[in-house]
């Protein structure tokens, strides 16, 4: 299996709600270093598994469409926790939806596999992988 | 599937038994950059994989055991060489017995897996990962 | 000169004022990470900078009590923009009086200087440094 | 399962054919730091996945082969695309052959696994994992 | 005093002059991953050391002009070995050009120094400083 | 002003005497991770502070020495605490003495000065810094 990644960040502010979460559930804010994975069984006649030059693109946009907001007032996460988790799946998940919408290349339909991994401090981090 | 991954470190003595090992076999040390991840399938009702402040205490407390101490003279290792696949795995295991134990909160029953890496250098590193 | 590092982080959300700050005028957030640094021409007889243990308390201090903040709303930053450099400087400074007052134990008097370092991502930071 | 990993790097000249390479057509080049992982899924009698000393050195004579040179005028790449994901995999492979002729130590023969990874920059990097 | 580092990179093909050189006299290539500094020994009125997205503007715009090239076509750098360090002061000087020329707004003018590091690789960097 | 940077690194066991260190008092141990840099205010003729392969070559040979090895029991220690500082200095001061003896080249004898900085975890590390 192939892969290959691009790293980008972002930089917001939010609020969680929950016990657990102790004084993050103050509005503060984050920035997150995001690593975006892309694995494919075989590599296509180029010998790549995606073009990496839409790969940033696309990943660019999806996190250029959060940055510098309070994810708080985002509607798309009215209700929602915006957990690094939560925020790690939402990436990845926007970036199946461009893969299928053909905006990572014609190669983004043979992809098996996205993970993102969102690093939210030196010591710590979270990921979500799922299948294409 | 999720994960989360949060690292500390520790700093032992010890020396490895075995001619595999070349100048090893003398008493020497390690600072070890610990990195435990958690993973599950399918986030909890916080928009969480674990309580991340538990997993940094439960991790602090057991590379703090070990922290500053000579390796050779621990007890739970005699007889036993201290790589640092060894010490991988004793680490992930003690982490899935707090999971288990319910240190890490109720969610720790929902995990489906551990995973430590130590990074004995900027140039070498070994992993461990379990299903729980 | 010897010098000491040692490396804390904070979550913080704010905004800036300013049209060079473009959409970083909205309220965002950010992981510092946060490297502060501690030189002095002479070890002292312990063979040290300073007792590094105070140090990361002193540190963790400092950064723990603008973490999980929205700064915008700490008295302290009124009618100042909390730059990265800003933020650099007032670590510094409280470093220093930290220094002066003792908290670093006695080798504190002897501190030559201190500079801090804050990133905010993984392709940018800013520093400040002072002397003592 | 446990993983080593090993860490080296290379410096090349290629330039890679294909529309979709844009500027990277042209004769430019790379520095590749090489991380090797080694996989089983028990330890030997010493407690280890695989020497590491002799993984050190194969993986440095097969990246010493490519290093300082144009991948262009490779008779071994004639014909062939050097992008990232093409190398991690050459790399993989030779692994995989020394690990079958013996160059790893008897414990060749239990691995499970090779993972390369090639980081191209800090900001990409692309990887290859297969079964031995 | 204050700085601010904005990082970039470059990935180009060369070949070096001279015996102390050993293999590098071949046609290799390099990513060198470019951390640009600005120090100034007051903040402007913004509470910064400079307009840090023109600096990333300037800084893409001076290390895109050789990035993706054979630095031994480049008619700047005929009869000069384009070292490490040659390649700090280069960018550098021209970072210094562009704060002249108010490429990095007004505050360029009140800029004290500028320091270029080049990462060649994780265990080898070269940097240039300089006053402006 | 340039400079010239080379990593590499020494596993050792040690202790260290004094209230001040707490529960490091206790025979442990560390990984550290050691860059060295040489300073020059002009390059050479063939454009380069230092030859990169002799720095390499020396660094390796001074942390060879200590590597693998327990420090309180190296005789040019007795008496010394041989704290991350004390270390810092020692490879320095070892490194001036190979400038000194030609054993980095004839440049060697033009260096402005040597800076040593040892990192013993992610999150703390130390510096020395000399004239030549």
């Amino acid at each position: 299996m192939f892969s290959v990644t691009v790293r980008d960040h972002m930089m917001i502010a939010h609020s969680l709600r929950g016990d657990v979460f102790g004084p993050a559930q103050q509005l503060h804010g984050a920035t997150y270093v995001v690593d975006a994975s892309f694995s494919r069984a075989e590599l296509d006649a180029d010998g790549i598994v995606v073009d990496i030059g839409r790969a940033i693109e696309v990943l660019h946009s999806i996190v250029g469409a959060l940055s510098y907001r309070n994810l708080d007032d985002v509607p798309e996460f009215a209700g929602t926790n915006t957990t690094t988790e939560v925020l790690a799946k939402f990436v990845a998940d926007r970036l199946a939806d461009s893969a299928r919408a053909g905006d990572l290349g014609p190669g983004g339909a043979d992809l098996a596999g996205i993970a993102v991994t969102l690093r939210e401090s030196h010591v710590a981090w979270a990921s979500y992988e799922r299948a294409l």
